[in-house]
């Protein structure tokens, strides 16, 4: 198989190291930043760079373009432009509406792998960063069925999940659970840093509830512009029913009303495990909360203790004093018999937990 | 020093430790849930359990109430009015103008220390909760001296750092920092359970930043209810001023001003960065993004790692792909000496890691 790659960072970085290794392709790339090409062979990324688009998708049977959601139009209708007949394209954009209205080519099917995107750069791409990850297609109805099934297998080479979907619904899902909070992370932040300054200079502490909720606030702007404007219309939905969610809870603090406020912290409290236990297909997750003395060390010693026990854990968070302190750690692991087998383990360590 | 705690959970309890442990004080205790009294004594969180609040109270040279801030103005009474005339009072209630509006005694000083309360109950109360912690002090003009210098060392003796401040100034500042981004969080996670309910009965895929922005989703009602309430106004405000931030936000967007929205977001990255460093007196905290193949046990050997070189990890995040397994770590270190000896150790162990 020969693939091309347009655009090597971390994504396009990662197709070309998990198609060599994988799948033993060919992989010739292309990058507008001079220098990106020389470092992604060196890190085993390409095959060899192109000196130009066009060279790199010459001769391809595949061609990912991994560039910002602002130029993929222009980007995917030159590669159009300049591959061969039976040679497939996609794209790897967090939005998908906006790239399907601009692109009529039956060799065209778009896509969004979900996987980690935190540091960017080829240097930090992985033959395995999209291992059992989800990766939204979204073929359009007169797209090539041989190449559309050429693209399906290829992702599934790489490791990934390929899963169908519509751009609408696609753009919808993701204005709710990336797009939306992203926003809302700038907000918190903004508002934060100004609560305080008309008495003072003096800004906020803040603790470990804030830094979490605040993690992603001002990611990126060269990739989240593009994201924000292509998905607009959808994000807009998403803040005007937020908005609305706020001027309800407002007004149950404005009547004092202390029932339908711990309703609704309730029924947040339900949406949160639905939500939680839906993206787990291996089973409710459970959260372990277990206290840990202020000692350097402690934490790895458990994280390890359970690695040997073969429990792996989803995702972990400290919330330590104020003073950054080590305190208490939530510990998220999926099924009812790792997380039995997890709460064994830890209070065997003599840590005192909970299920939260 | 004769130690008096009424309500004995996770923070009383960890004040009953640490005086005694710290202290050699001689620690009485009350709770109104049945059987808490005995599990504290075993904990060693308390001396002798008594059969009443007045009981407890009686011979008490400082007397702490850990109780839910809408109970406070009823307890704290009932506590003034059993005491000597020579013993100080103090709360450790999230939000401090409503206690000090109901209590007008010169025994009495607010109080309220930052420190984890994610697990609850006296099984989890630990002598060093308060260590280097930041408790807020709020003295009413005519708080008899003696009385607060009093608790002033009490709580230093604790390990804590008291700070004083003036009511309104803390609930503004809490509102900001705390009561606000949990109210968020609960409006995140009701937007995004609904979001798709009108297309499907389909949930959708949430990762690792939504996780990250909705961890106090549904905190316990039974405090929670009470903050709110008790904030209703500073509370009011931040949301009015977050609603807001979002229609400005809102109005770039139906603009498709891509220069409004890189500029609002390049902001919000100002902010995050400010508030980071104001938390810690330590100096500018970094963050390091780690890349990590996907195996259980990789985490713990490099927080060993880390924690065998005196680094301390101020704070952890992983971003896994969406199916769970691991990805990117982030690494929080406080200092610029500290940061760099993490940057080096984290690269001698072969992972590709960049400053965020």
């Amino acid at each position: 198989m020969r693939v091309s790659i347009i655009g090597v960072g971390l994504i396009g970085g990662s197709v070309g190291l998990a198609a060599r290794e994988r799948l033993n392709a060919d992989v010739t790339g292309w990058d507008p930043t001079p220098g990106v090409l020389d470092l992604a062979c060196d890190h085993g990324a390409l095959d060899r760079g192109a000196p130009s688009l066009e060279a790199a998708v010459a001769d391809a049977e595949a061609v990912f373009v991994a560039a910002p959601v602002g130029t993929l139009p222009e980007t995917v209708t030159r590669v159009l432009a300049a591959i061969p007949a039976e040679c497939v394209v996609t794209d790897v954009g967090s939005t998908k509406r906006s790239i399907a209205a601009a692109i009529r080519d039956p060799r065209f099917v778009g896509g969004h792998p979900l996987a980690g995107a935190e540091s960017a750069g080829v240097e930090h791409a992985r033959a395995d960063l999209f291992q059992d990850a989800v990766w939204y297609l979204t073929p359009a109805a007169d797209a090539t069925g041989t190449l559309l099934e050429r693209l399906h297998r290829l992702i599934r080479g790489l490791g990934a999940k390929p899963t169908m979907i519509d751009p609408a619904t696609h753009d919808t899902m993701l204005a709710a659970v990336s797009h939306l909070p992203h926003v809302v992370a700038n907000v918190l932040v903004a508002q934060a840093a100004r609560a305080l300054e008309e008495k003072s200079e003096q800004l906020p502490a803040t603790g470990p509830s804030f830094r979490d909720a605040t993690r992603v606030a001002g990611a990126n702007s060269g990739i989240w512009t593009d994201i924000y404007l292509a998905n607009r219309d959808a994000l807009i939905e998403r803040i005007d029913d937020a908005t609305r969610r706020l001027a309800e809870f407002r007004a149950l603090l404005s009547n004092a009303d202390a029932d339908g406020v711990t309703a609704w912290n309730e029924a947040a409290r339900t949406d949160r495990r639905r939500l939680l236990e839906a993206q787990l297909a291996g089973g409710a997750v459970h959260e372990l909360r277990v206290s840990v003395p202020n000692e350097p060390g402690v934490i790895a010693r458990l994280a390890l203790e359970l690695g040997r026990a073969g429990v792996n854990i989803t995702d972990m968070a400290l919330y330590p004093a104020p003073n950054q302190a080590e305190g208490v750690v939530a510990l998220w692991i999926a099924g009812d018999e790792p997380a039995q087998r997890a709460l064994t383990i830890v209070e065997g360590q003599g840590f005192p937990v909970a299920r939260a």
